[in-house]
């Protein structure tokens, strides 16, 4: 499984989904193309899914946000007869190096997240509408829906039957959502994940499993019923247009280096490292949010949002021996800020609204990148509102001390918005700056008294904003220093630290998805009673169960 | 590494551990003999601990709340020059298997929850004195006490240096600490878990490592100041007298069976599983405070945790082949009201309080027991007030419904106590019940309706208290299905299924301890950069670095 992942799609290109518009509501059908593996090995049968038809499914869901701003309900079904979904292919999982079947859970995870929240975001609803078996991965897709409604029949339940089937957790938020979302009692979720069969019509309702069972004679009435009625319920405006999400524009060189018109993302494979730069704004703000829609994807926001979520997917999944993201910015951070302004100044516009929200997941997802991050504030860069946000989604940064000798660029400032102060909250949903300052919360104070100044680094790290400002005589040692010992160090130490010390503070449902969940499912990866020669996975299929060492740790 | 591991010790036998009493403020001097592992093949030089020195540490913390009542400060402190403490042994580390090194770690936890907790559960409170080196798990003994002092010395600091030294984390709560208690800002935590060397002095304080940084000279005399403070400002009371806690009355039979004076443990090695009997109380409950610190150790409500205390620790790390435990209980439900009542009526005597406080503690410990466990409500038992609590700390429950054959024990039943809604929090500080009915808060004022009705199966089964309620018909078919089923599950995905369905709603740092940084550590504990044959751990002490395959996961 070593061929380049591509996260770029369009509907012109999907084999597994369809989305039928009838105004308000959406339908979005799964009928997966069993010949339509990302890799060879599997086939997809009974709509069980892999990377690729994950990645149409993002695909999906975010043109759902910015091409059709006129749904407010999304119906999820299936194409298929007696099948919602079998969850994920177990042949591709049992197939999969450990590094990609960890990288594929936080990508279906994040996808999960998303239209999970693209209620509360931007009053679209995601209602699972449940015929035939729905078990796993399947009944994951639908606990990350608002509503879920199943049939009453002898075929359709839902089920989460990986422990006694496949010796795995159902890792993409099922065990978490079983727990906090649906709030199934304790002994019933150990009950009803420990069935390969499933709960079917009233029981599910009863413990919690679903919203609603329908007669099935009734089923597609009642759905349709209930999409009318959320749609006319949404805080949503009536009768927006939505933009179109134009292909990126994206070349790779010849060492991997990859270049968008924004984002540059340079290689240095021996040192293991790539380079992250982002550019400034090419053009004034838009005057309004008239302008602003005018301007589409290209907008200045919105296409850099696109090109440095699609260099992190990238770099996570094909690029996995570099083990640390050094982000650098380059441009007049006055204009940064002046396109972050236009969208704060009218975030009740739709599409404004979409811009920020899709920033808040592009920084979350950055948070979420298990490789050492680190920014660098060099003269010349434009850390202002949003890009400032990378400061302290990073690990550490340095900034420039005074003026450089031979470097005429603008001096090094950090930029404070408003934006700074709630508008890209973290997955606990506290502010970078709240679970930065948790020990010290009048910093977040000092540093709001702020709002708008250009702070040089004297000024940044007095605030605490900055983790070194260091001058024209340390700058080059200490950068390169940090660089070369980061490369040293164990990656799964790195990466277990910075699961820990990355997320301070509170957890939620989502934190908790990631780090306890996560967590657990990838120490299960390991072990051979799952992966191993003799474990379930490698047995699915064969008629054999896993067989296992009964030890308990 | 398959010796049967003891976990009773007492003072005449430590080889790694001494106090001195002076009145109010205890010294707990940390003293390890090299000699003294509780395996071969390791020394443990520089204040470095194994198991055995954790297991006398466990000792020390709890005599010192039951026989010492009259120590308000107890000070942590090194016996050696230059080193306060090591951390865990690498070497001892490096040999041990997996199994081991995650009850290890889970067991040295429990003890610091256990002391940090001593402040407020009885007004003990822990300061640690640091002269020399504190690093990796020294450090953690330190964050877990409720004060940090730092000598400022050249040779005097403290470091986790765990990533950079070993890949693995500072897994016995360091990361958790760092962010969660001390809230490091969060780019200082990475450079502080990135140095082997460590900070020293006032840049330790300045970081929030530390509460404390002392002149050396001065060292000893403010500590003794500060312990005289602390224990003038402490709410408990003067002059207390303490009680012997008495050696354990336990045998084990040929073939493991474990009996002790209240509990019995049974075991089924064929069908993977130990039945653990709880027996009702053997006398009257005492009359009152007076009464009850006369009765001393052999008092029911505190024979009985210790007693089961030891049976779980047992189990956890001597049978880890039985990988379900049974519980069950039998004799006469009021005689327990009776007993538990009394504690509840003085709770504010001091006797009293660490008795419920240790049974806070006992039950804590059966949540965090990574075994599948289930309660058997059998006729003739007596699940009442903190027994009942056994019914919401295991995974599931069967109860018996109506009269059974030839069955003239007295009829099963449940009976809550004003206990069952405060008195013995989870990990994640709500009770059983309202972590049972997070979805369903009106379920706990139900229960609470009911406090002292001794409820049948229908009706316990009715207010949501047990899982099934189950006739003659049924019952052992039933029971026997779920045992079977239960045994034939990979353990693994048992314990991973276990660590997220026990723990809904809110975090805590413990259960952040438990759950986030202990899932990671197991992940590490499991991938060749650290554990493999080049690995970190088992290089360590040669001279060379471990060679690590650079893939981010």
């Amino acid at each position: 499984m070593s061929k380049t992942i591509d996260f770029q799609t369009d509907p012109s290109k999907y084999r597994h989904w369809r989305v039928e518009y009838e105004g308000e509501v959406a339908r979005l059908i799964m009928d997966v193309d069993e010949a339509g593996g990302l890799f060879d090995g599997y086939e997809l049968k009974l709509n069980s899914y892999d990377l690729g038809v994950d990645i149409e499914l993002s695909d999906i869901v975010q043109r759902m946000r910015f091409e059709h701003p006129e749904v407010k309900v999304v119906v999820m079904q299936s194409g298929k007869e007696k099948v919602f979904c079998a969850g994920a292919n177990i042949r591709m999982l049992g197939g999969a190096a450990h590094a990609h079947k960890v990288n594929f859970c936080k990508f279906t995870n994040e996808t999960r997240n998303t239209y999970e929240a693209a209620e509360a975001d931007s009053g679209q609803k995601y209602i699972a509408a449940v015929k035939g078996a729905c078990a796993g991965g399947g009944y994951e897709l639908a606990l990350a829906c608002n509503y879920i409604m199943l049939t009453n029949d002898s075929a359709s339940s839902v089920a989460l039957p990986e422990v006694p089937l496949l010796a795995v957790l159902p890792g993409t938020g099922g065990l978490t959502r079983v727990t906090d979302k649906r709030k199934v009692r304790r002994d019933r979720a150990d009950v009803f994940c420990s069935i390969e069969e499933g709960v079917k019509g009233q029981r599910a309702k009863d413990w919690r499993l679903v919203d609603e069972v329908v007669a099935n004679s009734k089923f597609d009435e009642v759905v349709a019923e209930r999409a009318q009625e959320f749609a006319a319920q949404s805080s949503k405006a009536d009768g927006l247009t939505g933009i179109a999400l134009k292909p990126l524009q994206r070349s790779f060189a010849e060492d991997g280096s990859v270049t968008y018109s924004l984002v540059e993302v340079a290689m240095d494979r021996d040192a293991g490292r790539a380079t992250l730069t982002i550019k400034g704004p090419d053009s004034e703000a838009p005057a309004d949010a008239d302008a602003l829609q005018a301007e589409g994807s290209d907008t200045y926001m919105l296409r850099l949002a696109r090109e440095l979520d699609d260099a992190i997917l990238h770099l996570r999944l094909n690029e996995r021996n570099l083990g640390l993201i050094v982000f650098a910015t380059q441009g007049d951070p006055e204009r940064v800020q002046a396109h972050e302004d236009l969208l704060l100044a009218h975030a009740d516009h739709w599409l404004a609204n979409e811009i920020l929200k899709y920033w808040k997941r592009v920084l979350k997802r950055i948070d979420m990148t298990s490789r050492s991050l680190v920014a660098l504030v060099e003269h010349g860069s434009c850390y202002t509102g949003v890009l400032a946000e990378l400061l302290w989604a990073v690990d550490r940064s340095y900034m420039m001390l005074e003026e450089f000798e031979g470097d005429n660029r603008h001096m090094a400032t950090v930029t404070l918005s408003d934006s700074n102060f709630g508008t890209y909250p973290m997955g606990n949903d506290l502010s970078r700056l709240e679970t930065r300052f948790l020990g010290e919360p009048e910093m977040v104070e000092k540093a709001r008294a702020q709002i708008g100044e250009a702070l040089e680094a004297e000024d940044a790290d007095e605030l605490g904003l900055v983790t070194y400002a260091l001058d024209d005589i340390d700058w080059e040692d200490e950068v390169r220093q940090f660089m070369e010992e980061r490369a040293s160090f164990s990656p799964d130490a790195m990466t277990g630290m910075e699961a820990n010390l990355r997320f301070a503070g509170p957890e939620t449902m989502e934190t908790r998805i990631f780090g306890r969940l996560t967590a657990w499912q990838n120490w299960i990866f390991q072990r051979p009673n799952a992966v191993g020669e003799d474990g379930a996975l490698q047995r699915y299929g064969t008629g054999m169960r896993g067989q296992y060492d009964m030890e308990r740790v």
